[in-house]
């Protein structure tokens, strides 16, 4: 199979910082479509990536999974994009598009394992596949989203899995408007729910463990902050919520959440992967019905539906663009939740 | 207020035996029926009330909330019944009947707190309330069921608990036609789970410890049984189930369980109250968008649904009729989970 060496930033070691590599990109198929990547957003999935939190990362690992760019080339049976287009690719670059899930359009759940847009076996190249740090991508156009046009370029980015991620929860439990929806944490996935579940036209609360992002919500559109350390303003919301989205991406008691939800609640997790510690107690859950649940990223037809219901909206992430070579310095920023509210990295910083 | 005295069955003290008692009930008000109690069912939760396993009984304890009885006395403003009718309480004897969840007909989740048939604090009496351990009982008619005419009383008890509790999260979470759906334990509530879901036309699989209940299980309804101690059998239904009810009444593992529930698939425990140990493990809940949830039995209007369904398809307990002197002993074998699928209290034994 015909490739092409295309830059990337990656690391090859847990403890490496990423630094620019070259990796392989195939020349597309017929239904492949090239993408020239102008901004990729930066989630923190993309660390745990890199530093291996998860223990599955393969190296060399080059992260990035929000991704922004340009159609450079399309295969002979594409139809949905041509040559010039403005293209997004989220998490997803392939699945097996026959099961019960796929079927579904819930590519996200396909039985066999969907392929992600970084760390998955590459079905074409042998080896794993190579995210969003890079020049260009190469990906199945069923997997290759439309940007709605009046949207800044960069900011539409972290919709791709940040957007999608939260937008598909709220739909999934029917938030709409009057919905009582709670979101734990503003970084790049809890800044989107707010805007999004807003959108929707439910009454939104942010739970912070950081005093100082109180305006910056309600600017984002949140009605109320609830600072999570502080149990009086825990209590003022007991029995609240008809969902809460929590994106906090490590351990944490999850059993003060629950009593701030309503009869017949959920709880989403989005963020923490492992052991509910402190152990989750049932007994307000049976005696309210409620609910802890999870949801990964959302299939490619929810996630264009997010995407045309933003451009719709105007709703777009809140971003500081850096430089590629600028990445290890904005992870370090991330773990100290110093994010306002998503990284992009401007692609053209690759070039020079 | 005029009471009357009546004879109970009942314990003083954590360790104690159940013992015959007096105990007042009160006389009708103008919203209340006196009831002549026939047969009651013996739930585990009777168990676990007299031993205070959970922390909150109040002493002497009288249980009992699985009652078929006569109508002996109406109040001046009952129109739903009258003397001489057979009529079924059940956990609930009174709620606030105004907050949000009364006003959905789910008084189980009556935001005051609802007044359970025994060990709630009695609005009328002072003191707590006492169950169906009696001769009779005075109920606000709300509370009062209609016991469908043609099913044997002794076997229509349990399904004011055992009965309404496994049916109000099947008609929750939508269970249908061709619905999967397991149910863990073959006791009380387990063995009313598989019959209902059955009637409702799902396909239903029991999980057990204990081998030699399969043939049971089978002829009660369920299409597969799994020992759920083995763990070839527990890989042959991965993924499978969209809903699965958990009876266990003690702590246990439910990791296991969760991976054998389907995208998008819930489980909803009804039996243990306290924290789930081992750590419950978010990554395939997130990876599914599976759900643990809890459900508490059901309100009024779920349970005549209920108990009109158990008419139209002929559907009643499997039960064993004990005497009120052998409570202690069926308490025994209830903790060895001997019991097939319910004891059943013939209060004609009371007055002997
Ligand atoms: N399920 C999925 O499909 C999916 C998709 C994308 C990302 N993710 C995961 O979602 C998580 C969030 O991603 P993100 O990009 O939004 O991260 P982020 O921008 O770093 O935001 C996370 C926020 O969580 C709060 N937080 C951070 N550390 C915490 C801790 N130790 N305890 C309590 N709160 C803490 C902080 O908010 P405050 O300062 O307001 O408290 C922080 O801003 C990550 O684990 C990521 O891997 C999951
Ligand atoms: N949420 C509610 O509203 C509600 C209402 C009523 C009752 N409850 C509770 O539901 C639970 C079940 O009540 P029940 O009357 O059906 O009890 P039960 O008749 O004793 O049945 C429980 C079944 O669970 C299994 N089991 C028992 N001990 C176990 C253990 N240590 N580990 C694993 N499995 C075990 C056994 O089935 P196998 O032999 O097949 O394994 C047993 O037959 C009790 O805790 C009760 O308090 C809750
Ligand atoms: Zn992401
Ligand atoms: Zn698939
Ligand atoms: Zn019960
Ligand atoms: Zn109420």
């Amino acid at each position: 199979m015909k490739t092409a060496n295309v830059k990337a930033f990656g690391t090859k070691a847990t403890d490496a910082p990423l630094k620019e590599m070259t990796i392989d990109r195939r020349d597309v198929t017929a239904k492949d479509i090239e993408i020239e990547i102008l901004y990729c957003g930066v989630c923190h999935s993309d660390l745990h990536t890199a530093r291996n939190d998860w223990g599955f990362t393969v190296y060399p690992s080059v992260p990035g999974h929000e991704i922004v760019g340009r159609v450079t080339k399309v295969g002979s049976e594409v139809t949905r994009l041509k040559v010039g287009d403005i293209a997004g690719v989220g998490c997803l670059v392939d699945s097996c598009q026959t099961c019960e899930s796929c079927k579904k359009d819930l590519e996200q759940y396909c039985l066999t394992g969907f392929t992600g847009t970084y760390g998955s076996a590459d079905k074409h190249l042998g080896g794993f596949t190579f995210g969003g740090y890079s020049e260009k991508i190469v990906v199945d156009e069923h997997f290759v989203l439309k940007v709605p046009s009046n949207l800044d370029l960069a900011a539409v980015a972290p919709l791709l899995c940040a957007g999608i991620t939260t937008w598909s929860p709220l739909r999934h439990w029917n938030v709409t408007k009057g919905s009582k929806v709670a979101v734990v944490g503003l970084g790049g996935l809890g800044h989107m729910a707010i805007k999004l579940a807003k959108g929707l036209g439910a009454e939104v609360t942010l739970f912070s463990r950081s005093p100082g992002k109180e305006k910056d919500a309600l600017v984002l559109g949140a009605d109320a902050v609830i600072i999570s350390t502080d149990s009086n303003q825990m209590n003022s919301v007991s029995g609240k919520f008809d969902l809460i989205i929590d994106t906090v991406p490590y351990v944490h008691d999850v059993n003060p959440y629950v009593a701030t939800l309503n009869i017949s609640g959920t709880l989403v997790l989005v963020g923490y992967l492992g052991g509910l510690e402190p152990f989750l107690n049932t007994v307000p859950m049976i005696l309210g019905r409620k609910s802890i649940a999870g949801s990964l990223i959302g299939g490619i037809a929810e996630t264009q539906e997010m995407l045309d219901f933003c451009g719709k909206h105007n709703i777009v992430s809140e971003i500081e663009i850096i430089k590629m070579q600028d990445i290890n310095e904005a992870y370090e920023r991330m773990l100290k939740s110093d994010v306002k509210y998503r990284f992009v990295i401007d692609m053209a910083s690759l070039k020079e």
